[in-house]
This record gives structure tokens, C-alpha cells and sequence, in this order.
């Protein structure tokens, strides 16, 4: 067989497993949108049954072989052509699925689902030690998969590696040292003026069907395409690509508080115009998909707080505020809504967190998830240990086991090493967006009149384009010719905390 | 191995083909209701790669071998008894599914495909020669099944029994005939007085929302149980199953005419109960699924017009109609409203059809199939021959293809032999009404109070609790101890009509 046609072979292969994961996918994006209560078990035996499928398939060792046959083609290839970035993802995942052995695979679908339902009594009963034999379990697991993933420095690497290619620890400190080292002081110098801004200009009597009218409408103003998309109510708002032409977004809605639904349809918005500028052609390969969770999350970040918590925001919010609830807005000026927007509170959880505060609730559960995989810390000892953590960087005193330990649902489903995707995602969105800037000086100038395009026009360009061919290190590098650095976000949020808090 | 694990084996191979079938079923619901259009493409590559994959782990030879291993044991145990019925009903889809050769398949699935989008262009021009290349070749491919299938009497059975199991044109015959020779003169006996009755207390200015809700209430009236099921809208109202715990009806509304949302809306409830009746320890095993197109017809037609379209059920009608669309319904009478949901009006289109004309619209589809797949009637004729059976059947002029031979999707994907089961269907819910009534004298009072359970409850017993064990012929012998027949419907048809006619 030619090389032309096994890449035509390991191409058919990837593009069935990319259809049965947009099925999952849907089964999914349903299960938290419109499933009636009583599909929920038939629905976890399905999903259950295609990732089985999906990874028979993946794993079967004719596409290992087909990676050896075709590993010299893919090195004499540019690594920016589509088979070599084909060659090096697959590469990746399949040595990934192929390092766990299958009894390790079916015991961790088996205490996730066993898991996640304990986690949700836990966490209604407010009572942490229920869920404490699990997590102990999951954490047994985690530390079982990293045996078989391999590592160098440490153990935690190798689950890092899950949510970011290549991803260390020692890249994680790297950023999250400044980061603490400048966060607390910032929020120290906050601290005592934080009742200078409050949220009241966001709350009231805002009825439901006005807040998903006004969303809709935002989303579709950031550039979210309604011929290949959907906005959808989901209890926690997420995003899912169907396939090609179909991507799939969610809100809440809180009708006492525009908040909730407005930056959450705007972050989502941000993962969504993310997933519709991934190219045609990328699709049904392994590069069609969003892989690295840290330029996921640089998107919806960019598009949450750069775009929507901006002064230049607030201007044009305020016409569709007033447009949807007539008589509501009417007083309120620009600057109310932008402080109101960006305001500051130290709180309990993380997503309700603010801008200055988010870092510090994900630098947390970074430090306990590598003491717990690096074996310095019991699963037992861990509601001490998130309090003595919630004290010392956010200043709060502790409170309820389900206001702490178990608000995230991460933990019982076994993604340990997910987390600090979330605070770098936000790192590399200020990257992005002031390179964005500085290099097509016709964005800042359509920002101020409410066209998004041009920056939308360039993050395709510059990110959405590469589909999963780069990891966000590689990314950076290539079109912004630096690393991955915390200075700019912190920068950006030292000037503009202390501006809006009169520093 | 024993035969207890070849069984456990057999199982485990269904459950997860059950599991495929329902991600199946989700993409097909989710592309008729929710699916933004720019999905359209990767959603048939989607559901063709799943149909691929069942198609091959159900033919899978070792599928064949577990069949043959417990044949012995399957014909030993009783007919009714779960095993004996999975082994009878796989038996029956592994040879058909075994039977035709993959080349054929694979072009099935493209003809299918293309016909289908050349349909609606067709349909759309108003011009079924567009269409005719794609149908010759649909024709074609039925005739080349239907000698892989193989038949005893005409090619056309082979067709017919992939719709119900093991239905000849001899049985349709002998129920069709009667049908003919007496609808037809009951037809002609309305004809001078059609004018008598008409709809108009059901048309108006009758807003979306109002009918959405008005129609949940109804569902939920007649059984059809929400917390497992839920209606959405969609252009071609239908019913599918997700699973167990998980059914979806579909409704579709007019807002100047409240017959097509409110007659779907019961008619899929018909087609919801059943599905929600299918006992949980039948699913995920082949005898789990509804697989018997007339008895699934037989339910949805049953609550449709013997219960939705009866005198009793325009009074239970009436309040909430009154409570829906305030001051609208004020001074109607249930009479009048009865009357309005049972006219009869000769006309084009078969989705459309009263309780009277229906069959006849299938009676000339029936003719017409088999006359093409006997090679009595080339494609090329179709038009003419269409029009001269609906001038005898229904006494229509010709007018144009879209109101004639392009009405129905059927044929496009190549669904040939399905129409019959749309009449049979209609006659078994008269069977299986009268059976209810006399067998539960309950049942009659119960209905006269709006308290539709003890109906219901008597077709879960005698239906629904069987899943696919049995095909319509046998579940009437086994439950009714008769035969399919024609004149229980002929008798109450000309008993309703001939009395709302005042003949």
C-alpha cells in the first residue's frame, strides 16, 4: 500500500471516530439541555457504550501501525502541513489511550459515575465525609494512570498532560508564582475600599425571556453565528461542538440578576466563535477539534472580561439593557454598569468569582491536587487544608463543606490536573488580545464603535485556524514569538482595578 | 461456554447495538427539532458512520454463531418466554440484515442521500421530472433487494415485511378489498352532503404558545408521562424513543388552525404511551424496541381518532380550550366541535386526510408500489396513473406534483412497502379499542369522566408489555384471538359518519 493511501486509511479511521464523538457529544449537550429526567441511566449506559466503541477503535493497534508506517512522511513534512500536525496529535493521543490498561479504564468509568453521584449528595447534604471513600478512590486512580502515563519531575505532569499537551508542573509554577505574588497584594490594597462598587445596577426584576432575548442578542453583536449555532439553557453553562456547522451554547439564567446569564453568554459565546472559525477542512480529522483547554479557555476569557467587562462595553450594552427591559435602564449611566460589571468580592466560589479574585480560587486547588497526587496530602485532611488555603490567599474564613471542598464537580468525575487550564487560559487571553491590538491597529478603532469583527477576524486567523495542531506553548511561540507569561494579565488588572477603584 | 454466557454474550452484543441506535435516534430527533442548519451535512456523516457500525457488529458472524449455538435452547423454551422472543426477533433481523451484500447497502445509503435532497427540490419546483432519474434508480434498487431477500408470490413482500414482520401482499389484500368496496360508497353517500359539516370551529387566530400549551395538557391527559417524555416542535410531527425512560413527541402548529397541532399532539402521545409502556427489563434487548410498524400505528391511530375525534372527548375538549385561548370558545358547543374535528373532505394531500378518505390515499400507494416493483408500471408513468387512481379512489382532479405524487418523503429514501402499515394500523386500533371496551367494562365510564387510565392501562397489559415479541398478526391472534380484519373499522366508520351526516 502507498503512503497516499494510508493516509487515506488512518484519515477514514479518524474521521468515523470524530462522528461517534460529536454523537457522545450530542448525547451530552442533550443530557444537560433538554433530556427528560428519566433518560438520565439509559443516557450514561449510551455515552458509556460509544466511548467504549471510540476507544476500540482508536486503540486498535492498525492505527499504531499506520503511525509507524507513516513516521518518516510525517518528519520530512513541514510540522505546519496537515499530515504532520495529523500525525503528531494522533501520535499523542494514542499513546495516551494505549498507556492504560483496560481493567484501569473500566474501573475509573465505573467510580466516576459512582462518584459523581455521591459528590451530588454530598454536596446537598453538605457533609464532605460522604464523599470522602471516592475521592480517596479517584485519587488512587489518578495516581495509578500517572504510574502508566510516565513522568519526570513529578507524578502530576502526567494528568496535567490530559488537559494540555505537553503541560508541566514546573511550566505551572512558572506562571503562578507571580501570579500569587502580585494577586494578594492587589486584593490586600482593595480590601479596604472594596465597598466603593457594588452589583446593584445588575440586579432586580429582570425576567427571563427578556435576559435570553438581550444574550442572544449580545452573542450574535460578539460575532456567534445563529445559522451554524444555538444558545440553550444548561444549569452550568458550557459549550460543545455537534460536527462541522454546528456549535452549541448555553446560559442561566438568574432572574433577580443579569450577571449570570450576560458573562456567561458571553464567555460561551467566546468558546463558540472559537469552535465555528475551526476550518472545514480541519474537520473529521484530529485537528478539527478544540484540544488544548488552556486556548479554549484564552477565548472565552478574551470575550468575557478584555471585551465584555470593558468601559467601551458598557456603552454598548446599555442600549440593548434598555431595549429589553423598557423602563429599567433608563437612569443608569455607562460607568455604573462598567463598575458594576467588574466589581470585587472575595468570596467562597470560584464561579461567581470577579476578575481579581479567579486566579486565587484555581492556584488553590492547584496546590491541593499536586500535595494530594504527590502524596503530601490526605483526602481526609483536605476540608483543613482548603480553608487554611481560602484564609491565606482570599482572606475568608471557612464556612459550609459545600460552599468549599465540594462546589466543583471536576474531583468526582477523576479530572485531577484540569483546573489550572482555567487560570492560564485567562494569562493567555491578555496575551492574545494585546497582541491582537498592537498589530492591527483597526481593531481598537472598531472595538469603540461596537464591531467585533476585525478582532474576531484575527483570532480566527491567528488561533481558530490552527484547529488542535499547536498546545498553547506552541501557539504563543509561533504568532506572538514569546512565552506563555503572567505580566501582561496582571498589568492589565493592577491598571484597571486600580483606576475603577480610585487607587 | 454454556449457554447461559452464549446468552449473557448475545446480550451484551445487543445492549450495545441498542445503545448505538439510540445515539441514532437523538442525532435524527436533534435534526428535526433543534439542529441549526449549517449542521445539515455533518449530521448525515454522523448518522451514516453509526448505522455503519451497527450494521457490522450486528452482522458480525459471531452474531450468526451465538444464533445457531442456541437455536435448540431458544425452540425449547415457551414462545412468550423473553429468550425464545430475543432469538426469534434477532433471528429474523440478522438474516435480512445479513442478506443484502455491502456494495448494495452503501449505495443504498447514497441514493438515498441524493434522492432525498433531489425531492425537495422537486417538490419545492413543483416538477417531478427533476425527480424521476433519482426514483428509477430507488425502484431499481428495491427490486435488486427484493431478490436478495427472497419472496414466495411477488418481489413486493420482500419489501413489505422490512416494515412488518413477515406481512405478504396476500394479507394486505385481504384487508385492503373490503376496505375499498365499502369506503368507496361510503364516500359517495357523503359526497351530496359534505357541506353539512365543516371546521371552521377550529380555525382563528389561535396563538403558538397558547397551542403548545393546550396540547402538553392534552398529552398529559390521554397518559403520556413527562417526567420520561417531552414534545418539542418539529416541521413533520414524530415520535422516537432515546431509551428507556426517554420518549419524544413532536407536534407542529398552524396558528390560524388548531386541527394539525392538537390531532398530532394525541396522535403521538398514541406512539409516546406505547413507547413508555415498553417494560424497563426489556430494554437494551432486541425485543425492547417498537418493531411492528402497524401495531405502533395501531396505538398512535387509536388515541387519535377513536379517543381524540369521539363525541366524549369534545366535551372533555372544551374547558381547555376555554382556559387556553380566553374568550375565543365562549359560546361553541362540544357538538360542533366534534363535528369540526371529523369532517370529511375529499382532498390531495394524505397528512391531511380525514378518518374516511385516509385509506384510500394508501390503497393508491399500495397499488402504485407494487405495480412498480412487479415491473407494471415504469416511473415514467407515474403522474398519469396517479391521477386517474385518485379520480376513482377519492373523485379529485389532477392538479399539481407537489400536491400529488412528490406529497410524501417516503419513496425518496427509498421506503418502499411502508405506506400499507399506516391502514393496517388503523384497522387494528379499532380491533383493539372494541377488544378493550368489552373485555373491561371500566374502560367506557372511565373515558366518559376524562380519566383516560384504565384505556391505557389495558394496552399496556395487551401491547405494550410485549415490545417486539410479536408482529401484528400474532399479537391479535395471542391477545384477541381473532384475526386482522377490516370490517370492525368499516362497521364504525359508516356507523359515525352515516349518524354525523344524519344519512
Amino acid at each position: 500500500m502507498s503512503n497516499d493511501q494510508k493516509w487515506d486509511q488512518l484519515a477514514e479511521r479518524l474521521a468515523e471516530i470524530d462522528d461517534l464523538e460529536h454523537a457522545i457529544a450530542l448525547l451530552g449537550w442533550d443530557q444537560q439541555t433538554y433530556m427528560p429526567a428519566g433518560g438520565a441511566e439509559a443516557r450514561g449506559e449510551q455515552m458509556a457504550t460509544i466511548e467504549r466503541v471510540v476507544h476500540q477503535r482508536f486503540t486498535d493497534p492498525a492505527v499504531g501501525q499506520l503511525l509507524e508506517d507513516l513516521a518518516a512522511d510525517a518528519a520530512a513534512l513541514p510540522e505546519s502541513s496537515h499530515r504532520a500536525s495529523v500525525w503528531r496529535v494522533v501520535r499523542r493521543r494514542y499513546d495516551r489511550a494505549t498507556k492504560l490498561p483496560e481493567d484501569l479504564v473500566a474501573e475509573m468509568a465505573r467510580t466516576s459515575a459512582r462518584a459523581f453521584d455521591t459528590w451530588v449528595k454530598a454536596r446537598a447534604a453538605n457533609d464532605f465525609t460522604m464523599f470522602e471513600a471516592d475521592l480517596t478512590h479517584q485519587v488512587d486512580l489518578a495516581r495509578q494512570q500517572t504510574d502508566h502515563f510516565g513522568y519526570e519531575d513529578t507524578p502530576y505532569d502526567a494528568l496535567l498532560a490530559g488537559y494540555e499537551p505537553n503541560l508541566t508542573s514546573a511550566d505551572v509554577d512558572r506562571l503562578f508564582n507571580p501570579l500569587r505574588d502580585r494577586l494578594v497584594p492587589l486584593l490586600d490594597s482593595l480590601r479596604p475600599v472594596l465597598d466603593r462598587i457594588n452589583d446593584d445596577a445588575l440586579r432586580g426584576d429582570l425576567p427571563h425571556d427578556a435576559q435570553i432575548a438581550l444574550t442572544e442578542d449580545i452573542v450574535t453583536l460578539v460575532g456567534f453565528d445563529f445559522k451554524t449555532g444555538r444558545q440553550d439553557l444548561a444549569a452550568h453553562p458550557f459549550t460543545t461542538s455537534i460536527g462541522h456547522g454546528d456549535t452549541r451554547v448555553t446560559t442561566a439564567v438568574d432572574p433577580r440578576n443579569l450577571a449570570p446569564a450576560l458573562y456567561a453568554s458571553i464567555h460561551e459565546a467566546g468558546h463558540g466563535t472559537h469552535d465555528q472559525g475551526i476550518p472545514a477542512e480541519l474537520r473529521r480529522t484530529a485537528v478539527g477539534q478544540v484540544e488544548s483547554l488552556v486556548i479554549a479557555e484564552s477565548q472565552s476569557r478574551l470575550w468575557e472580561n478584555l471585551v465584555g467587562r470593558s468601559r467601551g462595553f458598557a456603552d454598548h450594552l446599555l442600549p440593548y439593557l434598555r431595549k429589553h427591559f423598557p423602563g429599567k435602564f433608563g437612569p443608569l449611566e455607562a460607568g455604573t454598569l462598567y463598575a458594576a460589571g467588574s466589581y470585587v468580592e472575595p468570596g467562597y466560589i470560584r464561579v461567581q468569582a470577579d476578575e481579581v479574585t479567579y486566579s486565587l480560587h484555581i492556584f488553590l486547588r492547584y496546590e491541593i491536587e499536586r500535595e494530594l497526587i504527590e502524596g503530601r496530602l490526605a483526602v481526609t485532611d483536605l476540608p483543613e487544608r482548603w480553608w487554611s488555603g481560602m484564609k491565606s490567599l482570599l482572606g475568608v474564613e471557612p464556612t459550609t463543606d459545600a460552599d468549599g471542598v465540594l462546589q466543583d464537580v471536576h474531583w468526582s468525575s477523576g479530572a485531577i490536573g484540569y483546573f489550572p487550564t482555567y487560570a492560564l487560559g485567562t494569562l493567555l487571553s491578555v496575551q492574545l488580545y494585546e497582541a491582537a491590538l498592537a498589530d492591527d491597529a483597526s481593531i481598537q478603532p472598531a472595538l469603540e464603535a461596537a464591531d467585533f469583527a476585525p478582532l474576531l477576524a484575527w483570532m480566527r486567523q491567528h488561533v481558530h485556524r490552527h484547529g488542535a495542531a499547536w498546545s498553547a506553548a506552541e501557539l504563543v511561540t509561533r504568532e506572538l514569538g514569546v512565552e506563555l507569561s503572567a505580566d501582561p494579565f496582571l498589568d492589565y488588572l493592577e491598571t484597571k482595578y486600580r483606576a475603577l477603584y480610585n487607587l
